[in-house]
Formats: structure tokens, sequence, C-alpha cells
């Protein structure tokens, strides 16, 4: 990866920037997930941030990059949820419009969360390939701009803010109840589907906690990280998991940085996925999706990886269809 | 009311005695939540609450209250959840035997809790007169101290510490937004079972903010705290609420404090409480448990009266059997 591309600076200048309209968001802990599993776990609750979900970050941090009369033709993209949402309310608090491609199998939760913010929709077949041909016409006829929803670097620095809010707080905390300064995680572990948030924060923990090694957690079902890393080729991803917001492939902007910088992704089961977000329902009292709940998934899958250390979770969003929570829990 | 008996000093005291061993819990806000109710809303999270609620406040007053020798024997309780676990709470915090008597119909998460804190449980019919009895004979066998959920000072002035700490967080934060200091909420709300809650949280209004009018939330299916401030007596509770923790009838001491300070009981269906419950789950991310939506359920049903206004509500836990989630919602 070419590092002057995203360099401190450039993770510094995009929270300065998106500050003002995102959530700080807090940092819960749970004695009793602790003792499940066997680590100290420091949960970042990206379910608690605007549009419910870390997308904000990225989608305002891309979305304030553009240009004045780049701008002014509106935002566009492809998204199957948070992202679709995070471009919308970017477009209304900028004043411009958003066009959002949405497969028609999107939660209808996430389609009035866009259409709540004024976005106008253009549905297609749940494809990558209906995607992009659906946005590439919705480009061509309104000028707007595309902000992809990972393969993007403004995105990816916006994300990257997640994980430095998380090392700041951790900083502070840790600190103060060990009585000693710059104290830093042993772990912190993100999600992994297209490759945004999970590229976002190995970039903040190389720059803000370099001692700090970065894992993701991938749902087996969709485990394209896995085996992309394994060959060192980006691999396509399937869709056989629950977890809807990691159904996609690695982009080419994504990838060279999580090579570089990820050593382990470990991928967990839907089972597990459903018990590891059932835990962080009853015990933090919080609502997560499933694709949120797949790092801790993986923590308690690899308990002898982490046990003992102080691990960082991003709980990456909390837009979750409650019409179909029934499935989930028996 | 004798005003002797609970008076400023006896909650500022239980505060100071409570708070190492409870939460300062958060307050929340949401601008759709605020949209969607015509009023300022601030959500003091009880739910986050040590034990998943408010009641760990109470029983650990009341515990900790006890002279050493008495406190020795043990603390005894009948309670169908929360109190019951904060009981047994207590008890492994001072390191001595709680016995629970629950009815055999309470939910198994609560059941789990009591034994995950080395509380036993004595288990009985599901009525009042079973419980009762089941607990004197408890009470006979061990020696030890009965605690009751609500019908006690101690209690209550625990309870009480709730919407202390959101009169200050509150002050705290209207100050600074709007550049005064000592403004108050117009509206204080919390539910009604066998008060505890409202009775502490009236007093609470009545030391620390007596400017906010205090307003109640209770299930229609179980309205005998509205038949009661109507008829001048206690009235008897029904139990046809999905709103399990408010199916009590209010005790000798807590009815004549709502007598006196409580304005209002507004009541609500059950479909409103879901709805409530709901729109809580989707807006804020939390987990509240159905009782726990009473009172905002009850802000949305009499929009007129709150239009406008600031309005604090206590939400009371989140200890929601998640198997059983699916008949909630569809």
């Amino acid at each position: 990866m070419d590092n002057s591309l995203i360099t401190k600076a450039t993770i510094e200048e995009a929270h300065k920037r998106i500050k003002p309209f995102i959530h700080r968001t807090p940092v819960l802990t749970s004695a009793s997930l602790d003792d499940i599993a066997g680590c100290r776990l420091y949960f970042k609750c990206e379910n608690f941030q605007k549009v419910g979900a870390f997308k904000a970050r990225g989608a305002m941090n891309a979305s304030l990059s553009l240009d004045a009369t780049v701008l002014k033709k509106g935002l566009a993209t492809h998204s199957s949820g948070n992202h679709a949402q995070a471009i919308a309310r970017a477009g209304k608090i900028l004043g411009v419009k958003s066009y959002i491609v949405m497969p028609r199998t999107a939660p209808e939760i996430k389609k009035n969360g866009v259409r709540g913010y004024g976005g106008e929709i253009f549905e297609c077949e749940p494809t990558l390939a209906a995607r992009e041909t659906t946005l590439a016409e919705v480009v061509l006829k309104t000028g707007a701009t595309e902000i992809h929803p990972f393969n993007n670097y403004e995105v990816i620095a916006g994300q990257a803010t997640a994980a430095k809010e998380l090392f700041e707080e951790l900083d502070t905390r840790l600190s103060s109840e060990r009585g000693g300064g710059g104290i830093k995680p042993d772990f912190i572990i993100a999600p992994v589907g297209g490759g945004g948030l999970l590229s976002g924060t190995a970039l903040a923990a190389k720059y803000f906690s370099p001692s700090t090694e970065v894992t993701a957690g991938e749902p087996a079902g969709s485990d394209d990280a896995f085996r992309s890393l394994k060959s060192g080729k980006i691999e396509q991803a399937q869709s056989q998991t629950i977890a809807d917001g990691l159904l996609t492939t690695l982009g080419d902007k994504t990838f060279p940085i999580i090579k570089e910088l990820v050593k382990e992704v470990i991928t967990v089961a839907d089972d597990e996925i459903i018990a590891a977000m059932r835990l962080i329902w009853e015990r933090l009292k919080i609502i997560v999706e499933p694709s949120c709940a797949v790092p801790f998934a993986a923590v308690l899958k690899d308990k002898e990886k982490f046990a003992g250390k102080t691990v960082g979770i991003i709980l990456s969003g909390g837009n979750v269809d409650l019409g179909k929570v029934g499935k989930f829990f028996s």
C-alpha cells in the first residue's frame, strides 16, 4: 500500500471535519461478558452513531471532501443498508440531492431510513452487477458523484475515526484505572465485509496504537477476506449468512491495507453470531445487528488467543428489522 | 404523609451509601423520538443499572441500612423479578445469604439472575397470598430480614436516587445548552406498580426539583394506582397486561406519598406499550422491558399535555426474555 494516501494527518483531519456531524459514541464494559469471554472487553458502540452505524463517519467525510461545484450535483451510491442512510443523511445536511441504488431485498427499516433523510431510492436486483449498472445509469443522468461504500480513501479515513476514538478513550480510562499513562489494548477487532471499517481500524491502530494487534471477525458463510489473506489476492464473497452487512467482496483500495496490517481473520458460523448477538442484547442491554456481533463471536470462538488480554471491539451498527427478531431467538 | 420519615437528607444519605455499589446511569436523548413525541425527552437509563433495573438502588440501600447482627442472618423477599435479583446481589456483596420467593411463572432470565448471585429460590404459586405465606415460612425458618420490594422506606429512598441523578444531570446539561443555571424539567414521569419507584421519584422532585410536575404511566390492564388516586383509597391491582413488572397493588407506605405528590396517572393499553417499546429499541438502540416502556407510551398517548415541554423519563429496566420477543413485534 502507498502510505502517502492515508497518513496520520489524513485521519486527524477527517476526524476534525466530521466531528460536528457525528456522535462521539460511548465505550461500554460488562463484568459478566468479561467473565464469559475470559478477557477484558471494551465495546465501542457505533450502534449509537448517527443513522445507527459507523457508516455515518465515512459518508460524511467523503461528502465534506467534495468540491462545492461537484457536491452541488448531488451524491449517489449503491448500498444494501447503512451506507445508504449515511449518504442520504449527508445529502440532507449539506443541502444536496442523494440518489441511492438499493437491492429490492434490503430491509424495510433501511429503506425507510433513506426516505426519512430525503434520499431518492432506485431499486434493483440483489446482485453486484445490477447494482453497478443501475448506479452508472443514475450517475449518467444526474451528474451526481458516486461515493462507494468502502472502496474510497475518504470513506476509509472516516471509518478510521471510530477506532481512533476508542484508543483515545482507552488511553484515558486504563491510565486512570491502572495509575499509568499510555497503556494500549492488546487487540482491536472489527467486522469485515468490503473492508472499509477494517482497513480504517487497521490504519488507526498503525498510527495511534501501533502495539495493538488488529484482528477481524468474518461470517463463515461469506469468508472472502479470510480466503483473500490466505491466497494473497482478492477472492469473491458468497452470501450464505444472516450477517447481511458483510456480504461484499474486498476492494482494490481496502485489500492492500488489510493485507499489510491485519494479522488474522477469524470466521464464525451463523449460530455463533446469533449467540454472541443475544449475549450483547441481554448483558449490555443494547441493540446490535447480526453483522455487528461477528467480532464478539470471534472472540468467544478463539478464547485462547484473547485469554487475559485487553480487547477493543468495534460494534458496527444497530439497525435490526425488529419484525424479524423472533427468528433469531427461541 | 409524615414528612419526617423521608427527608431530603434521607435521600442524600441513601445516595451516598449506595454510590459505590451502583452505576450512575446515562441519560439518553433522540432527535427522532423528540419529533415523534412533540416534546424534549431525557431518558434516564436504569436498564443499564446493576441487575438491569433501578431495583439495585433500593435493595442496596435497605440492606446497607440493617444492623450488622441482623444482616448476618440474611436477606429475604418475594418478587417476580428484578427486586429478587437486586436482593440476591446485595446479599452477595455483603457476604450474607439471600432467600428469594418467586412465582413459578417468573421469567427464566430473572430466576437465572438470582441463581447467578447465589440467591436461594423458593418457588410458589403466582398469587400474592402464596408469595406472602411462603415468605413468612422462609423468614421463620432462617431468621433472615424481609426486604419488601416497595413498601419499605429505605427501599423508597434508594429508588429516589435515580430521579435525583436525572435532576442533577439535566440541571448541568440544560444550563450549558441554554447558557443559564438552575433550569428544571417541566415533567418527570415514572411507571407505577407497587409504587416504590414512583413515590421515590415524587419525593426526589419535591426536594430537588419542586417546580417539576410528577406524572405516572400505568398499564390499563392493571390500573390500580389510577383508580386509587380517584377513590382516595388503595384499590386492588388486576393482572391483564404484558407489563409484568407492574402487576402489584400500592402499599400503605407508597400510596400516601403518591396521593400527596403525584398529579396524574396516565393509563396505556398493551398495544401502546409495545409500540412505545419498539420505538425505544429502534431509535435509542437499547433494550427495555415492557414495563419500562409504559411512561413513554403515556407521553405518546397524551401529547397535548407534554407539547413543547421538557420531560424526564425514568426507564426502569431492561430484563427481557429474548426467547419471547418474537411475539411482541411483527
